[in-house]
């Protein structure tokens, strides 16, 4: 295996000001090629600091990935380091100088001291041509470390990368048929999960690891055979699904959302939702993905009672005697919103999401839902959730999507 | 200034499985203090490599703060790395044994191996409560070097930062009054907008940074005085008012949800909205906030024609004439969700959020937007936006948003 590290440069993510998106992306791509990241390190727009946290990574990891630090403005100053920590003096590329006039007279630009400064390169480096914008790239070969220095906007980013740095990644090491397996859960404790695993033996002699997320528990399962692991991922698969049956929702990049579509356009389902706490969480989740209308009809979201009563047929004697959130309100959300869609399947929300509208009787993250089959046949249960009014929204999002997917898997194919 | 580095532990992190939040969380968090973010770094589970890249930092900086690897299963090995590095045993701490025995009682779970690790310590180190969960954080003093270890799941991390370690902050460094001034712009392209502040000179001798996102582009301005930024932070708002008037929705951390809670509340407004390509995406972003429940109703997801005829009145000659993607659609989708929802102002939003089902005429990323207020004056718009399925939704939502801060903005106070 390979090893290479990711540097991303820029005030913006030491200062919070971002999500450092440009690292998950880099890291995720590289996932298919016979490399692992090593590290990743986040430094300041200043160059003895960039200069100095670098300098040693050329000697340790065979490929170096910057994003960041490379555009027009005083603060860019990536190039400048990553030249001092090299040793090497900057020059000016007098094709690169050519390519900016052009880009420039067509925006009916001035060239000026700020881009002027984007076609210095260190000595040796070879450009990479950047067409989404004025800062080209550039790779540097340091005695077997391969240097890839790109810009921080994700799109230029995403498109040199993918033109330029996935060629040298197959050159160096070579793509992988698969790395690992991983195994998607739902409803599990993460403890729960692991003292299940560790007492089946299936995994013994792995290197495993669990990953919890909203959406529930993931088992990541590092496999032996890089290059041909098709028996091993069988074996695998066959041995989880015996242990955790439909707790399962799919392997490796697979989404609930994207096991919910599949299971809905094979079988020709059609879902709308009735969400309160949520306020259209849900709806939004199931649209997430390109496609979604072949099955989502949509929904009523229904923030004020007034609403639950008035759109959704809540009566005003379920309100006062059961409250909003409660079993009885989330099944008249269903039922009313399966009529008003004439959806095949209807799910309900409707919850306290908290900080506040808590009770000793209904505490924050108390969550009521319902689902309607195509059958009509009508169910309903609750849940506490811990955590943020962010966490219990997103868990109850993701409880009312594994609630559509276990009614479709176990309702006849029409 | 005090220095700090941030390391967040985790293979997920080096695989491009998760998003950094933790780390973006601290650093944002850390801005309202004397203290410096130096670097972060994400390091994979594995005990030397954390260990021997943690080791320079005890010297280098005044705090460290660590995430993740403290959980209950083999992976989790971070507190093992820290003792290697600090060259301290581990130690069991009695205290934290019996809290544990008590949780786990509580839900009905049994002491094994796996979580009995998570109470042990490095020696001398002092157990963080974890209310949340069952891995408590530690607090460790290296020769002057703060070392904060917390658990890597974000709502747990978020209630041990708050409650352990802004006291901590506090003691060392202090707050500072205001280190930047962040002012916050929609509508605007990043170099149209840094154009206009340059030949506007109002920011002549500060250092200052663009930073786009979906929400628009914040302009970011160090100032000059630390301690005492009133003045400075007056003139710089007033310029910058002056220079793009409503452009502005905010300053610092001010969200647009935010500015539109704020406007609605103090001005006893109402919002519904009608959505079709973002499948209740602006619902969602509207409720994220506690204490939606003061302005926002609810809305209608109409994301198949069908249902935009049936619940929205949309009719079909105008489906058949313009489409779903036109003014008239979302006039009428606006017009009908104030009635149902008997809202002050509603909102409407319908387009083609691709990839696919765009034509010539009405190419991906086509929008239309409508609006009408609470004196029934009714206005909508087109837009073509740019970029992914994801980018088109999320830009769409603060669109609609910015439209109701607008318009909310404009209307004469009840």
């Amino acid at each position: 295996m390979k090893r290479a590290a990711i540097a991303t440069i820029g005030n913006e993510l030491l200062q919070g000001q971002i999500l450092n998106a440009n690292c998950q992306y880099i890291a995720n791509q590289v996932q298919g090629f016979a490399m692992d990241i090593a590290l990743a390190i986040s430094l300041p727009d200043e160059i003895d600091a960039i200069a100095n946290r670098l300098k040693p990574l050329f000697d340790e990891v065979d490929a170096l990935l910057i994003t960041g630090g490379l555009g027009p403005t005083l603060d860019d100053v990536t190039t400048e380091a990553i030249a001092k920590a090299a040793g090497l003096p900057l020059v000016q590329d007098e094709i690169e100088l050519e390519k900016l006039k052009q880009k420039l007279s067509e925006k009916n630009l001035a060239l000026n001291q700020y881009n002027l400064k984007q076609i210095f390169f260190p000595q040796g480096a070879a450009p990479l041509d950047n067409h989404l914008g004025t800062a080209p790239g550039f790779y540097l070969n340091l005695n077997g470390c391969h240097l890839f220095c790109l810009p921080g906007v994700p799109s230029e980013m995403k498109a040199i990368f993918q033109t330029q740095f996935i060629k040298t990644l197959e050159e160096l090491c070579g793509r992988v048929a698969q790395k690992e397996l991983i195994i998607k859960t739902i409803n599990f404790s993460e403890s729960g999960l692991t003292a299940q695993i560790v007492s089946s033996r299936i995994v013994q002699g792995y290197f495993w690891s669990s990953i919890p997320s909203a959406e529930g528990v993931s088992i990541k399962i590092r496999l032996k055979d890089f290059n041909a692991p098709e028996n091993e991922v069988v074996r695998l698969k066959k041995a989880f699904s015996e242990l955790l049956g439909d707790a399962i929702y799919g392997y490796d990049n697979q989404t609930l959302q994207e096991t919910v579509k599949q299971l809905a356009v094979s079988r020709r389902f059609t879902i709308a939702c009735a969400e309160s706490c949520t306020g259209g969480f849900l709806g939004k989740t199931l649209t997430d993905m390109p496609g979604s209308s072949a099955f989502f009809l949509g929904g009523v979201v229904a923030y004020s009672d007034e609403i639950k009563t008035k759109l959704l047929h809540v009566r005003s004697e379920t309100l006062e005697l059961y409250g909003a959130v409660s079993e009885q309100c989330a099944r008249t959300m269903a039922q009313r919103c399966q009529e008003l869609f004439k959806a095949d399947f209807a799910v309900s929300i409707t919850g306290i999401a908290g900080p506040s509208g808590g009770s000793t009787e209904k505490p924050v993250g108390t969550v009521c839902f319902s689902l309607i089959t195509k059958d009509k046949i009508i169910t309903s249960y609750k849940r506490l959730f811990a955590g943020s009014r962010e966490d219990i929204r997103e868990k109850s999002v993701y409880h009312a999507m594994n609630y559509l997917r276990l009614a479709m898997m176990n309702h006849s194919v029409c």
